[in-house]
């Protein structure tokens, strides 16, 4: 294992340590706890929390900040967090208007966000969650029940965020939520991959000529290994899958993400999306925005995932509402 | 070799293709040339020209625009451009205030930009430049007399790009570029080689418990190889060496940037920040502003570089000047 970090054991603790330094201007620990919060939190709006294992940097706490989330709470590395981490998340950003969970659908991560939702719901805060399913790769998986949710979830933050911001009620902020999932499919694949800091060991095998396509987040199996083939014949794969699942017409509006798993160089990701631009385009599909970058990483593992967002006049006005995060980006 | 790629020979043309294509509100292409330039370029004021051998994205492509560079020309991969992209790039940005050229101290680079500066001032056009060499490694490497320039050199494209949009006159922007060169020192080091995409096999060797300190960015040899050591040794070394560089006392203001080399995982740059931001707060320098991603990378190379940049009133209403451009960023 060849990893710049110290104990294996307080790498995430260490993580959010140096995230927290580094963003001060965006962003606060909550004390004792792996919850990240907006260091200047904007009240009288509805509350967006969200959350994961780690190991899918920037993901989730890279997204806290004005016209995203109010709060992320990180577990150990591919790990949902504990009920009581997320339920503190809710009590610290609940202003009155109520909070909204965005979970990604991983069978532990539903779990523990509802126990927390349940619990925050005792004390009489008002909790609505949205579940984010946009992987077409499998229908069941190692660690789900259903389609997984990946680098898709990022489209739900900004575009509820921007819903909450704008000062919709927690039932208009969910109801755009589920809109964005529904329009909202991605598809990824593995060149390499991930090693688990605390592993020490890669958690799968690759050979040398091999890649894995519709690999999840967590190196969970994907549809079928296979040769590597030309970039291009790849994103034919994985946008001929996505189109399977979304109805998508000439003159159709979309929105496109190009998301690195974590070690893809950013000069092969824009050799993708050279591909993925002209597909679209070639089917009369027009593109209002496209992301290109590492959203939604697995670690250390090579490969990437294409996420395409169908668009209305509401998604696209939400889309492009101002925010200002540390995660990055021309959002 | 497992990359994303199609042909190997063509792989800095379709990059290239790519961004473009995701950017029409940043950056255009010059017909047939590697030359990006701002998609609407603002006239009536200094052109700053950066650029040099691909496979540092996002450098320098991906810091055209508002605030920053007026266009970026792309070598082939770790390959100085030619004279005459850079001349075409000189040409096509020039209005009459004059062009002031960034160079990276490579010797290839300096002397194609100085053919091309020549070139074009054949033809009226002012042009100066500044020759950035802010890594504090080592004295003389591969393909540099001198010190090598590295990350710090995104500092440059920022403070010099304010001073050029604020309506600073070619020797104004000169003389404060010359001020951050003075003022940034960097130091990297890598976990594993680099893979150029047409040699097809790691540039160099690193065993399976071996690290190598004060690496350039195209993996020239460094100061010395040693056995991987826990994060904050690593952090602590880098940073000794350029405190050497760099005379900071307790008072001093200074930017921090954290730099993946393409293949780093988010996580480990935060945990390098942590103990980057405790040694630098713990000799009471203020940390303006912290940046931590991928900058200024080496293709597919793990690893990272830390760069400070010593502030004072004017470098840093500079630094935190608006700009917009589809690299990213905080800044």
């Amino acid at each position: 294992m060849k990893k710049l970090i110290n104990n294996p054991e307080n790498a995430v603790n260490e993580m959010l340590e140096g995230f927290v330094k580094a963003y001060p201007q965006y962003v606060k620990r909550l004390e004792d706890l792996n919850v990240i919060v907006r260091s200047n939190p904007k009240t009288g709006k509805v509350a967006l929390v969200s959350g994961g294992g780690s190991g899918h940097e920037p993901a989730h706490a890279g997204y806290v900040g004005e016209g995203m989330l109010d709060a992320a709470v990180a577990g150990e590395v591919f790990t949902s967090p504990t009920p009581d981490q997320v339920y503190e998340a809710i009590k610290a950003v609940d202003n009155g208007k109520g909070v909204l969970l965005i979970i990604k659908n991983y069978t532990g991560d539903i779990m523990n966000f509802e126990m927390a939702s349940d619990m925050a719901k005792d004390e009489g805060i008002e909790v609505e969650q949205v579940v984010v399913n946009d992987d077409v790769a499998v229908e069941d998986s190692t660690y789900t029940t259903g389609r997984r949710g990946i680098a898709g979830t990022i489209f739900v933050h900004k575009i509820a965020g921007a819903k909450a911001e704008m000062g919709g009620s927690l039932q208009e902020v969910k109801n755009v939520a589920e809109k964005v999932i529904k329009n909202v499919k991605s598809m990824g694949m593995a060149l390499t991959s991930c090693t688990l800091p605390a592993v020490g060991k890669p958690s799968f095998t690759l050979g040398d000529n091999e890649m894995e396509i519709g690999i999840g987040i967590h190196g969970e199996p994907g549809t079928h290994r296979d040769e590597i083939k030309p970039a291009d014949e790849i994103v034919d794969e994985l946008l001929n899958k996505i189109f399977d699942n979304l109805k998508l017409d000439s003159g159709d509006e979309v929105a496109v993400m190009v998301n690195g798993m974590g070690a893809t160089p950013l000069m092969e990701l824009n050799i993708a999306n050279s591909r993925i631009n002209d597909v679209i385009v070639n089917k009369g599909i027009k593109i209002v925005r496209t992301y290109i970058g590492n959203y939604m990483t697995s670690l250390d593992m090579a490969g990437f995932s294409i996420t395409l967002l169908k668009l209305d006049d509401e998604l696209k006005e939400l889309l492009l509402y101002k925010s200002n995060t540390p995660a990055l980006v021309q959002f």
